[in-house]
């Protein structure tokens, strides 16, 4: 696993941070590290480990701040913090390192191809400085990468000189591509990622930005699950949250107290048919407690639907790839097998989809927004290029980008995590 | 129109409220009355007027409390405030009145036949102290009536003299036929009831309790409907709101600053086609502002289910009338229009569905169900039955209850409220 | 008392409004009515009574709205909505009339001093349309009147014709001032007035804009003093609330659910010592139930202030009126009875102060701020007067200013609403 | 620096934990270490550093859950999350180890001690089921320690084999001498801390649980504080936050995007006079801005009390060590210093105080308490005691408590922290 982090060359000036009101920063060294595996293992011999490049402000820097222009654009779907980390790196680059000339792409990588002919919006503190208080990102976004020469080329011609990416898989895969065009055409420009991901499943990193305050939104719509579950006779709570490929929201949810029977994530596979399958579940905790509570991932059960064929409208077009609609599903299939029993079962079925993404960030993720906003702009004052910032086990960090986006975190269901979501629901271990 | 008030008989007993410390209360006499209009027109000859009784304690009840038994049901679909609306009963029957003995009926009607096994739950001030902060009903809701004989056979049994009945017209209706039947009987019990929808659309009635609370948490989606509408290229925020028959919170929504752009209810037909279709003027929308965003009442546009067969999916069953999802309906039928057009539209559907609903009260619907319990227990104890507490223009009010079911209140489309609606907008006044 | 609203003349244009897409608005007529008094006693031989003048477009109006001019100003302390009101007011001219020119004042009535230097602030609908996100007001205020020549002489300077003012008693006489030397001068301008008061005591009005929005923070401060006074032994939760001539927050929050035990207002005088008073009604609660909660209004028990001298640090200074710190004092002298009889209290003191005001408006006071926003424009642009918009018994109303700055309204001892607080709080009727 | 956590001795029984459904739980062994340090200096050469025991569930336990009875108790201030401590640690043991009897002790160590008559009070799954919903503790609080010997024998009365304490550094001194007093009776009790500041200044810990909470009030009123500082001319917005020997509230809200221009804290003396002190830079701060925040922690320059006698009002009596009221310190100073000079000054001071630390959980204090609940009945079930359970760098570890109470977390003035306080505020290095 190659950790090395990619740098444009001699740092020439000395940064501006050196001396304010003549209090020193205490800067970091690109030898500094912190270890992957912070655990020791019993008996173990020291030896030289995984490590990742320490993130902050570096005493020499590589751009010349009179000079630099910056550019930020953001991806994918939208997360709660956008507008936070735009807000962050505008004002870092301006108070405290002296770039005056910020551009905010318009709608993702469209924003950097001329042909679209969408306007780069400059970016001022001043301009910035409530926009934290909205959901989304000011700049707009879109999916999926553009012709990487003609990005470099419009970079060129607006002499911009650092891009702030900020997005998903995807986007950092295309920071990636326009890092390598920029070094083959022996270019100076540096490329710096932000990785969002709702889901928080991003790995090597603790937690993506964001996650906070969409599980809170999510505990939110589960508590109203909860009431409606114990509202009617025989009442269900089913709620769809957010995570393709990992159930962590879905297991925070249960965790924090939202009384929640049942936790479907994409990791841990259930039958619903069967002596112990999802459905004799359900019909035996309501005939003990006359209510439950179900939250499902949205990635979770996609087995239902791999015989489905593209015209089912339950089907979802909008995504890269296929998803069968699980909550609907759910709700068909929990809805029959009462009827067909004859018992009384009383479902409310609540999707909170786009709310969960596009609320403010919280107080929470400000401040980690602004923490990331600042340690991308260190590294990029200081010529990095082709890497990521994040947080890992508390310690900001530096990771070549390729490192990130090999895969996705997943929740082990082997794990505490998983066991205490099974123990605080009381759901089988195995639903099959 | 009849707005006499049925009384059990002589009211032989003093208020306990009499004499509180020394401090009288200002008691209300059956005779004085409230304006049903309290406007007055130019050059009008004053004459007799119809009017409301008056709601508020009595100097003299006809109900004993020390040996006075009550009941209360909560029925129907949950609606913020059925819990503060119990716990007002029972503290004001216990700590005003000294009548220690209230049952809550479970799961509505149902909870008043036998042969369904539910057990009477008791409630005393303690037990109802907290329960305010929580949504839902801790009683349990059902729909529908049950059998009248059986349910005041058993209010008999129970030696319940006094039955609280929270709910919407269907509910109100069996409240008026258990009246009937007691009365039939020659039995001596009180039936009053509380008019709850979530719709605001009552008879006679200022506002419903709850709504003020179900239309914050309406305005919380459609600012998540506006960031992602500008968080995309052509986006469009298309929120589907409660409202079956009446378009209130779709429109309060729309003039609580949320930028919207467009509000569809059920009291305005429109069309969706055509040069001066729904379709055509979001198309101009999104040429002129890029972005736009849609509030879509429930019981809009269902013109355009009248020819669906019964087997259409987009048909929601669960409920007395059949409704088609206008929200599903819109969604597919934007995203057809620009794919035809090779228009790029970034649509976002958002449903927050219960929600809305299912939340704990705010501090002012808090209040305002305290204020109804409160003069509900006032009606209950003088005696009055087959009649409603509410407020108009301001002041609290009795109402028989056949008045308040013969019809609904709706947004009508000559009044300040929907042109304000459609210049808050921008939308075209007519869509057809 | 008089109700005639003045009117700078004939309305030679005719309504914008009239035609909008050939859906006509309902226009109301200067000889519709609000009645004031809508209960009817017993037996009444009806007769003309007093009445308001109906608020809302009208069908002529006054001003040509192509060559008008407006201001605005916002004076006094802060109020959640005044930014909601200017937004409206700029929005409504803008939008339904088409008058485009529309300062904004600075710091209150100092904005219209030239002497100050403060620059008006031009507002358009862009400008204005985010600006209830957040609390206070975009254009400042400040306390005072200032001299009414030089402010007509600046209106006339700007060729402003309307001037909205919104503020408390004050600034509504300044208003009233206002209109005077206009009137005296011959000018044509118009004084629209909304008045600003958190404390909901405003004669001739329903509620004030920005009172259930601050009420609900004051739950909120309520409900921290009733953990902390479950939190430990003996525990007393002390909350002071706004309310320097009324106890309406402080009654309201008490009805709200909140668990008080004590609420202390100005309209009722209370004794500390004594058998009867506070303090050992206090002690006996404690004994009783080992926690209490009192909420007191900042005005209430001012006579203990009576002989305290000018250098008292006890002594609001800030204020027109010496208002002593009843909250500080409360707590010495509780805090001091418990020691002396060498009792455990733990006695935890919360003061939500500006908290209170400086929040933005919930969404029940955004579309009511609308509303007065809306019928504020109407009136101005008929060409009304020296008067006010403001809502009674649920309808939108004008009123000329003198009536409403003659006096101010409290809470009733002999109320419903003061009983109401007695029997949910427990408290004795006189604490004396 | 010893690390080495104390055992009750050999662990008889296996944990129930062993098989559930089938699916078995990863346990964690004793020699399993977290490092205290993850950093690696540069040309480092390996070498056996300093770590922690990693926390989680044990293969093998000491405490036979079917005859084992616990005892939790919560001391000191209150906390956002100590009724999801009570609840996470209640159904921990019920659930997934099956211990049946658990007390919570009433008001702090009190509730150990039988003169004061506090009767212990069972906790069950169901009765701790919604406390999460509240703030405060429902077993209450008191402060300081009692006599240990007769603490630990109620213990021993009650049959109590585990303590989990829940409290801040003299809690925790408590706790270790209770196991002491344990240990040299030979009694087979664990003593478990969860260590307990809302300030998050605990040495060796990630966060302390509640601060997110904390912090999130925190910044709200700063928001506050900030529309009343923009509503006045020269508006100055003071606000006083949580912080007795450390800024990290202080800090944290500034870094939220609060829009603050000074952030004083206990760490970074400042003078008040001077050319270079807050007065004339607060001056010039108005002089070009118009406005300012001020955000002080309560622990901030004491060294101006240091002089003040015992009968100062300004000074707090209720602490241990004596505190002077640096927020109205500073609000007079502030005053009278621009009264002086004549220029204009409208300040407005909040002091948030007690509703920072008595609301209720947020979602993510919600998770994190119910983990620190999870581990905490791990290391107890395993029969550790003298210990805490906490996270570091992401980790949950087991602590000597001797270790996290020797000293406080302190605010870095070379710390990026307070570099970037200095620069998102603007405000000079030193202030002195």
């Amino acid at each position: 696993m190659d950790t090395t982090i990619s740098s444009l060359g001699t740092r020439e000036f000395i940064s501006p941070l050196h001396h304010r009101g003549g209090v020193d920063v205490t800067f970091k060294q690109d030898d500094e590290r912190v270890l992957f595996d912070h655990r020791m293992s019993p008996g173990e011999v020291p030896q030289p480990k995984l490590s990742f490049e320490v993130a902050g402000a570096r005493e020499r820097i590589y751009f010349n701040p009179a000079k630099t222009t910056a550019g930020i654009v953001t991806c994918g779907g939208l997360c709660p913090g956008l507008n936070d980390i735009i807000r962050g790196i505008v004002t870092q680059l301006h108070l405290r390192y002296g770039v005056s000339r910020t551009y905010g792409f318009r709608y993702g990588y469209e924003g950097l191809m001329p042909k679209y002919g969408h306007t780069p919006m400059p970016l001022k503190p001043e301009s910035v400085s409530q926009i934290h208080s909205f959901g989304g990102t000011i700049l707009g976004t879109s999916r999926g990468v553009q012709n990487v020469a003609e990005m470099v080329e419009f970079m060129e011609e607006l002499k911009c000189d650092i891009l702030f990416v900020v997005g998903g898989d995807g986007t950092l895969r295309g920071a990636e591509a326009l890092t390598k065009e920029i070094a083959r055409r022996g270019l100076k420009k540096a490329v710096v990622g932000i990785p969002k991901t709702i889901d928080n499943d991003i790995m090597y990193l603790d937690k993506s930005f964001g996650f906070e305050t969409a599980f809170g939104v999510a505990v939110e719509a589960v508590k109203c699950a909860h009431s409606e579950a114990l509202g009617s006779k025989n009442g269900v709570g089913l709620v769809k949250l957010m995570g393709r490929d990992s159930g962590f929201i879905a297991s925070y949810a249960a965790l924090a107290g939202s009384n929640v029977d049942f936790v479907l994530i994409p990791e841990v596979p259930f039958a619903l048919d069967g002596a112990r399958g999802l459905l004799e579940a359900l019909r035996y905790r309501l005939a003990k407690h006359k209510s439950a509570v179900i939250v499902v991932a949205e990635g979770a059960g996609q087995q239902f639907f791999e015989t489905a064929g593209e015209d089912d409208p339950a089907r979802d077009k909008t995504v890269n790839r296929k998803f069968g609609d699980i909550g609907i599903f759910l709700k068909n299939r929990i809805n029959a097998f009462f009827e067909e029993r004859n018992m009384e079962c009383n479902l409310k079925y609540i999707d909170p989809s786009y709310m969960i993404r596009s609320v403010p960030a919280n107080a929470a993720d400000n401040f980690y927004c602004s923490q990331l906003a600042q340690h991308a702009v260190h590294a990029a004052m200081s010529g990095k290029t082709g890497m990521l910032v994040g947080r890992w086990h508390g310690a900001f960090i530096h990771l070549p980008i390729p490192l990130a986006t090999q895969g996705r975190r997943k929740v082990d269901p082997q794990s505490e995590l998983w066991h205490s979501v099974l123990e605080s629901t009381g759901q089988p271990a195995r639903l099959e």
